[in-house]
């Protein structure tokens, strides 16, 4: 599979479509693998988050509580090759299917939800 | 695999756990197919939303534009039962792993990220 590079009018366009209506003006962006299918993360994107993430091929995401843009790996090197850009029903929510290169979690697991997994007894 | 029914007290000991940082003190909650393991939708679940969940199985949101708590499914009949209830490494999200009793989007579509798919060209 190949990673998503649109040119950069392509991509404002696509961000001017969606529905930036949570906290700072973002859309929820969900992250999944598209190998395993697990969900890996899920985070915030603003408008300059989803154009970065569309024209790059690389997962941005603006962080509320740092108040700015971040490419994911930027600092771990675990950044995530997007390889599809899927859009919800009410377009205030993305998913990202991705190649990731390395565990999505800071604390080094996959999935940021492989650490607590509530079943039936 | 068996839905998730907890006892009360057990579910208020993991509600009471969780980080409702987003709109109107809320988790994120991202859902998926437990066969398909496609991500159906998004949606917000307060603590009130997440004690129903676990006490019922059932999945339970917080409606941020209408402001009340509802039940999916609770008019298309389209529940969705929870298998499996897990929470991310900053407990502000969590993934429900669900068997889903009709389409999740209300256009139809088995999922809300079924609509626009945007990949290479």
């Amino acid at each position: 599979m190949k990673r998503l590079t649109l040119p950069e009018d392509k991509a404002r366009e696509i961000a001017e479509s969606l529905w930036y209506r949570h906290i700072d003006n973002t859309v929820i962006a969900v992250v999944q693998d598209y190998e395993t299918k697990d969900v890996l993360m899920v985070a915030y994107m603003n408008k300059e988050a989803v154009v970065k993430t569309l024209t790059t091929g690389l997962a941005h995401f603006w962080s509320t509580t740092r108040k700015k843009l971040w490419m994911k790996g930027e600092t771990s090197g675990n950044v995530q090759e997007v390889l599809e850009f899927r859009i919800d029903c009410d377009r205030d929510s993305v998913l990202l299917i991705v190649k990731p290169r390395g565990p999505a979690c800071h604390l080094g697991y996959r999935s940021c939800f492989d650490n607590v997994k509530i079943s039936p007894a």
